[in-house]
């Protein structure tokens, strides 16, 4: 059997493990928390800091191929690995472009890619230089994750909040649909791409609301993403999953905003929704398979759920059993002994041909389902 | 979390823990073999022997309930667990009426549940008092699995392969087609009720060749076979996952073949083909959830993967990649190192509108995926 590792032991890892069990491969986590969502699913788990580049390394050099599932890794560890002989997915090359927001800007600029207009800022100081350039979204260059590491700077008075580092700060576009696009690659290059999802975020939290797949697009507008997405993957040269979110604007220009170059939440309805999902294709990419078919078994909507405001502690789930009981509904908890605020604890799917039932299921499931904190 | 631990960590339990993976449930196995198929995928494997009271018993007290994924499991031990206050799925009691043919034959007799006519024989030479009773079929009462411990007795010259041991000798059906429902009962006694199956064997394995969800039946046929199941299985009182085995015959009699008190082979199609696979039903009864929904999101066939004739070691799969190519297709390989022959190394459901692909590509699948073991 092959051998095969992931860095990082999250919801991804937990899932990627779960869809590991229907092929013969050796599993190996290396996580920092033992107690993290996918320690208990593999062959080996091992305890190690997966930004440290021994740690990362002396992991990586008994395996025949290693993957992540979080961008912050120890990118030089990965290219020492790759360079032994270890198949890494994504390619360093790719990671390193993504893991910086400012290097991935740049990457888009130098290819053509249509995204929305930057600058780079350094210090916060600088942000006075562009104040013309508002409204604008300040992203820091590395670090950032899950809402963290972005602002939102509307006018002069909101500089303040920017960052002082290193950064990106890309024009407001006049947003009418959020698309993400899932994309496989295989090692001889061949890619296999997934219907749009239509993504709808919650303002507040900067997390995803509920998506819809496939997304209700424009003819235009679904050629367009469909042609920048697989463009831009490409010129990213390198096997694995990768996740593009693009905006479409009011008049139907298609931008992208950000690639995650691994499994993605934007993906995760292809569990029940589609034939392969994002989770089975890495595997059947990393052990060398055909490409699975991407096409979908029914429409989806997918809800995330996310750790109440003003809880955390021991979680319960305040009205599961409600969220149970609805039928062509899929629960997933990622097994998270403690909840915080905006904390992913699981998703729901929903399947149906009729997208009023799509809707109206994820709204129910978003005003009956609270992740709290158990009170004493 | 709920504290759940499972007997038996081969291909059944593999796919109970992942199902597990959607729920906050602290799993648990116990088996002889730490490189079994889900020896990996708990949060705590325990050797050792299932047969054993001291063993199941250690094993069990730390546990809030115990499922098993053999009916040869140490019943004394899961008695004394369920006095205890450890819940139990399947009940002992419906266990040892199961676990021994002999016992399930008479259960059926005293419950007025139609079943073929049998007599029960204690040694082999008892045999030859029954030779009017042929063509029958040997069962022995215990021990007996996958095809292992029975007998085929045509005529009086195949008397000799009966067994010298406690055993029921069954009438021979004069079978149309071969049924299996799979019946959730949860902890309140509620039921839900899957589609039929349409369970195609084959004569010389006496192991199942495909088969197709939902059954084709005369509708006659298919009110008598949910009666007599439902019936059967409210009469064993017990909560759990519970797989009636019928034989309708030439003249639309539905006569039960064989009870199974855990998930079971033939419900594994639901995995993809259900809303709510039988694995993922048997944690929503385990952990006192309401029940899934059982209804088909698409028609499947299932084909078993076995062990080629005269192919003993190390396991390759020859023909997996045209497989894989395939649409519509969902492999599961169970991750034996080791095959043999009539050993089951996996399976692979077909989802699919059209039950002439669902034919199509079954029997395409049984003429190029072959188990080999690996030449040196």
């Amino acid at each position: 059997m092959k051998k095969v590792g992931i860095l990082g032991g999250g919801q991804l890892g937990r899932m990627l493990l779960q869809a590991a069990i229907n092929y013969p491969v050796e599993t190996y986590i290396m996580e920092n928390d033992a107690h993290a969502p996918s320690s208990h699913l593999c062959h080996h788990f091992v305890k190690g800091d997966i930004t440290n580049f021994e740690d990362v390394y002396n992991f990586g050099k008994q395996l025949d191929a290693i993957t992540i599932e979080i961008e912050h890794v120890n990118v030089e560890a990965l290219e020492q690995l790759a360079a032994e002989g270890v198949v890494v997915y994504p390619k360093p090359e790719a990671l390193k472009i993504i893991k910086n927001k400012i290097h991935q800007k740049n990457f888009y600029k130098q290819h053509e890619i249509p995204t929305s207009e930057f600058v780079v800022t350094q210090t916060l100081s600088e942000l006075n230089n562009h104040i013309h350039f508002l409204p604008a979204v300040h992203k820091l260059g590395s670090g950032g994750y899950d809402g963290k590491g972005v602002q939102l700077l509307r006018k002069a008075e909101d500089i303040s909040v920017g960052f002082d580092a290193p950064a990106v700060l890309e024009k407001m576009v006049d947003i009418k649909q959020e698309i993400a696009i899932i994309i496989a690659v295989a090692n001889n290059g061949e890619t296999a791409i997934y219907p749009p999802v239509d993504m709808v975020f919650d303002p507040n939290l900067n997390l995803l609301s509920y998506q819809i797949c496939p997304a209700v697009l424009p003819e235009k507008v679904f050629w367009k993403a469909e042609a920048i997405a697989i463009n831009v993957v490409k010129k990213l040269n390198s096997p694995g999953i990768f996740a593009v979110e693009m905006f479409a604007d009011k008049n139907d220009n298609v931008l992208v905003n950000e690639i995650a170059p691994r499994v993605h939440n934007s993906g995760h309805h292809s569990i029940e929704g589609n034939y392969s999902s994002q989770f089975d294709m890495l595997w059947r990419i990393m052990l060398n398979y055909p490409l699975g078919n991407t096409e979908i078994i029914l429409p989806s909507a997918l809800v995330n759920i996310i750790g109440a405001e003003n809880h955390e502690g021991a979680v319960v789930y305040d009205g599961l059993n409600e969220v149970l009981k609805m039928d062509n509904v899929f629960v997933h908890l990622y097994g998270k002994a403690k909840t915080k605020p905006g904390r992913k604890m699981g998703h729901v799917t929903i399947l149906s041909n009729e997208k009023q039932e799509l809707l109206h299921k994820a709204n129910q499931i978003k005003h009956c389902l609270f992740v709290k904190a158990k009170s004493d």
